[in-house]
C-alpha cells in the first residue's frame, strides 16, 4: 500500500466518508500548492498518524493540545471535530482543555471552549 | 479533605514518594514566592488533575504536549517523568513527540525527545 | 470570606457592576464548563487578583501586557477594558503598548493599538 | 536625507505609490498613537530594510517568515503584499510557506497559504 | 540632545553606572553586528523608554512581563535587574510574576522565579 | 531516486561531507526514535528543501528565520552552520537577523547573533 493510500485509510479513523471524499474531490488550495494535501494526507496520515503504539484517541488528543496551546483557530475546530469522529467523548475533550489551564493560561483554554461548545452544539452533543 | 490534601494525594498518582517529601521538606522557592507551591499543588492538582472524566494517563500526555509545544525545556523533563510514574509506556511518550511533527515542527520535536532519552536511560528503560 | 466572594469582591475593582452582574447570572460557557467562571472567579481574581503587593492598576498592565504578547485578541481586549475600569489612563495603555516595541515587534503592538482605539472610541475617551 | 525621507524612500520598493500615499495621508492610528507610524517609517523603513547587504526580496521572504511563525495574520497579508511589490514570484512565496512545514507545523503554513492565494486571486496572478 | 546621547541618558534610569560604563566600551557583539548596540540605545531607550506618560518603575514591569511571556531566559534576568535599578521592589516584581500565572500558565512563571530569586540573592535582596 | 536517497543528496547542499557520514553512522536518537532521522531526510530533505522554485540559500534563510523567530537555540546554531555551506555570506545571515528586530524584538535577535558570531568565530569567519 502505498504512503498516499495508507494516509487516506488513516484518515478514515478521524473523519467522516463526507468530508473525506469532499477533501478529494475538491482541493481549496490546489491552484497554489497543490502539493500541500498531498503532504498531509502522505506525511501527517500515511506516516505518522498511522505508525503503532499510541491509539487514535491518543493522538487526537495530543494534536488537540498541540494547536490549542499554538492559538491556531481554524485548527482547533478541525482537530476537535476529528477527535470526536476518533471517538473521544465530549467531556474528555472538554477535561483536557481544562488540564492545560495550569500550563498555558486561561486565555487560550477559554478561546478553544468556545469552538468546542459551537461543535458540539452542531453535532447535537449538548442540549442547548 | 481540603484543597491542599486533595492535591498531594492527586499528586501522588505522578510523583515517587520520594519526591513528593522532597518537595513538602524543601521549597526551592520559599524564600521569595512561598506560595507558589501551594498553588500548584492547591489549583493544579487539588482543582484540575484531581477532576474526574479523564484518566491520569491522558492528563499526562496533555501536560507533556503542551510544555513541548511550548518549548520548556525544564518543564519537559519534569512532566515525563511524572507521565512515566502516571503509568505511560516510554514508547507512548516517543510516539505522542513523534505525532507532534506535523503540527509543532521538527526542531521542538527533536529537543523534547533527546530529553526523553536522557530520563529512560536514568530510570534504566531502555539498553544503553 | 470564601474564595468565590473574595473572588467577586476583587472583580469589581476590574469590571462595572453591570458586567459583573451579567457574568454571575449568564455564564456562556454553562452547559460544557460551568467550572470555568468559577476557576477564574476563585483562583484567578480570588487568589491571584487580590494579593497584597502590587496596586490593581500595575496588575491590569501586566496582565494586557501579557495577552498582547501572546497575540490572544480577545482576551486583550477584555483586559483592555478590565484596565480602564481599574484606573489606568488611556494614554498610560497606549504607552505601555509602545514600550513592547522593541520585545515583541510592531505587528502585535498594531494589532493590539487597534482594539485599544475601538475600545477607547466606544467609551468616547478619544475624539473620534 | 533624514530617517523619515529615507524610510518612505526605502518604502517604494515594498509598496505601490497608491498605498504609501494613502499611509501618508491617512494614518489609522493617528487618535491615539500617532507615533506608531512614524516609527514604522523611520526605524523599521529608515534603518532596518534601507541598510545594504541583502537585497529587498530576501528581506521580504524574512519578514514574510516571520510573521507566519508567529501567527500574525493581518502582518501575513501585509507582506506578502508588500513582498510581490518587491519582487518576488508567487511561486517563491509558496515554495517559502512550504518550506516551513517541517519547521513550524502544517497548520500555520495552511493558514498563510489561504492569505497568499486570496492576494494572488485579486491581483489576477493565478487563474481562478 | 541627540538619540544616542538621549538613551544613554534614559538607560540610567535602568542601569547601573558600572554596567553602563561597560557596554559603552566593550560591546560584545562588536564584530559582528557593531549597529545592534546603537539600535538598543537609540531606538529602544532613546524613542521609546525616554517617551512620557509611564513611569519607569511602569516601564520596567511591562518589559519583565513581555521577555516572561515570551520564554526569553537572558532578557529576564537581565529585565528584572534593570528593573530592580528603576524602583521595583523585589515583592513587587514577585507578584508581577505571580500575577502571569493564569494567564502564561506555571511553567514560565517558575522559570522567571527562579531567576528572580537568583538575582535577590546576588544583591543581598533576601536573607539566604 | 527513492526518497531517503533524494534527502542525502538534497542535505550535501546545506552539510559537509563529515557531518554528513556522521549522522548516517550515529544516530543520536537511534535508540527511542529511529523513524525521527528518516522522516527528516525523507521528508523535510527529499520531499521538501528538494523542491525547485527558491533556490537553497533562500530556503536557508527562511529555516534560519522560523526558528529564531520561535527562539529554538540548538536549531538557530544548526541551521545558521547549514546556511553558511548553503552558501549564505555571514553578513546576509547578520542582516536578516537584523532585519527581524522590527518583527520579533531585540531579544531573540540579540541571543541569535550570539550563537551567529561564535558560529562564524569558529569557522573563522571574523577576526577575533
Amino acid at each position: 500500500m502505498d504512503r498516499f493510500t495508507k494516509g487516506l485509510e488513516t484518515m478514515k479513523q478521524y473523519v467522516t466518508p463526507e468530508a473525506l471524499a469532499q477533501m478529494v474531490e475538491a482541493d481549496a488550495l490546489a491552484d497554489i500548492a497543490p502539493d500541500l494535501r498531498k503532504m498531509i494526507v502522505e506525511f501527517a496520515y500515511g506516516e505518522i498518524y498511522s505508525r503503532e503504539g499510541l491509539d487514535a484517541k491518543k493522538r487526537a488528543l495530543v494534536v488537540i493540545t498541540a494547536v490549542v496551546t499554538q492559538g491556531a483557530a481554524p485548527q482547533t475546530k478541525t482537530h476537535i471535530t476529528r477527535g470526536l469522529h476518533a471517538g473521544l467523548e465530549p467531556q474528555e475533550i472538554v477535561e483536557a482543555l481544562l488540564q492545560l489551564v495550569p500550563y498555558i493560561g486561561f486565555p487560550r483554554v477559554q478561546n478553544a471552549l468556545v469552538i468546542a461548545q459551537q461543535i458540539f452544539r452542531e453535532q447535537n452533543l449538548i442540549e442547548t
